[in-house]
């Protein structure tokens, strides 16, 4: 998928949400357990419940791989129905790989080919060499991370180099990685006044971020800072949507969580 | 596994060799192309060619899940038979995996408990609460990415805050971490001069080191700067190893190449 054809959905649906698929055994609804495929089955109900409210899905691969061969199953069919049912959806395979190149090749490979993901996260720590295999496939997306939403960022990302934040320095030299033009970045949402900063580095690109909600963003703070021409921000929810209930009705509270987030995302587009 | 058990087995075997399985299909010989599982064949050949002359083996997790659900069942067999037949072996994860706690704690699961290996790398640039939620398994361990072997090494790793380089940062950050006696680091062998400088930070710590061989680093240099009291030193070699014939004679040659690592290695404990 390019670029404008993700901005081209989000004018559609006046929605710019991507929705976490991070599925947790314990916390879906119990009745789901005794079916062959738990995973598979909250996920394809989730999605035909909120497919016309969101333009992207993203699952993260942690919660698959923890349930071994039977969890990567569950990814497989998972992706394969939305490619298949949803094919103007922006998949994004949650998965903060990075290797040496040869190595980074074969998650791309993975990921971008045979899974046939839109996008996948990489962490930056390894360079230029681990992250360039992942932008050399066309019309696929490579999501850095650059800030992330959670307390250890700022262990290292905000530390600075040159007097300027890790974070920022690892902006300015992606930008010079061959295949730039198919970066976005991971921005978390908890400090909203960082994306000015951001976006004088980085004004093109689209923005994933998690942290709305859950981990305490705004929504309005975060698209006052960091809204593009292109809009550029892709805003991620997880939990907050897909546990809105854990009962029979899960899919459909779902939907009423993520139709909140699409109503306050279409007043913002609206303004601007 | 405990460093303790890890120390004695490299004393028994007079060894601190670790291969890395990083299997790819167009790289092994042809005649295993043939068979059910090849990647898994290939892998029981050069483990039980080689597992007197090595205390670890690493398969890196890319390789396996570029083959999608085949290849993650590969793994899971590989990992199961070096646990049932040489349960003295120490297993690492090459995953290089990191992510918001809960997520870790998916991952963390999904390696040290599910597949059962003995550790699993880990990637910093997330902090803290990324990298705890892997130390918390009693016994088991996390590699921490410090200073890698490749090229793209020098875009972040080696780059100065107040002074000190990224890597030292995150050495002497993560030293804080809870179950922080669970951590050991990756440190590639490119300048063997860096062990020095690490050693002041992490005098007890095991370090696993990649680019002796293929990438260019000196076997007896690093030893010289890196090894402390208990060895303190995981000496990896993948391709130089496994990659050593790609005919009939395979896992013979593979055997070969261990050997020629292991007697070096031997000579080295002899004058420490």
């Amino acid at each position: 998928m390019t670029t404008k054809q993700l901005y081209e959905q989000i004018q559609q649906k006046k929605s710019f949400l991507c929705i976490g698929l991070d599925v947790d055994l314990t916390k879906i609804p119990h009745h789901l357990l005794a079916t062959d495929d738990p995973i598979f089955e909250f996920n394809k109900a989730i999605i035909d419940a909120t497919h016309d409210l969101c333009v992207s899905y993203k699952p993260n691969t942690a919660f698959y791989e923890a349930y071994g061969l039977k969890g990567w199953q569950s990814l497989e069919k998972t992706i394969n129905y939305i490619n298949e049912n949803y094919p103007d959806i922006f998949t994004i395979a949650d998965a903060k790989r990075g290797d040496i190149g040869n190595t980074s090749t074969m998650y791309a490979k993975a990921f971008l080919e045979d899974l046939n993901f839109d996008s996948v996260t990489v962490a930056p720590y390894m360079g230029k060499d681990s992250v360039e295999p992942f932008l050399a496939f066309e019309n696929k997306h490579t999501i850095l991370l650059a800030l992330t939403s959670n307390e250890g960022a700022f262990d290292f990302q905000t530390k600075e180099i040159n007097e300027k934040p890790l974070y920022q320095t690892i902006l300015e030299t992606s930008k010079n990685y061959k295949n730039s033009q198919n970066l976005m970045y991971v921005v978390g949402a908890t400090k909203a006044d960082y994306f000015k900063e951001i976006r004088a580095i980085v004004p093109d690109a689209f923005l994933l971020v998690p942290g709305v909600g859950a981990q305490g963003g705004s929504l309005v703070d975060v698209c006052k800072f960091g809204m593009n021409k292109q809009v550029g921000l892709l805003i991620n929810s997880s939990r907050g949507i897909i546990y809105a209930s854990n009962q029979q009705d899960f899919a459909e509270a779902a939907r009423t969580e993520a139709l909140k987030l699409q109503k306050a995302m279409e007043i913002i587009l609206e303004q601007n």
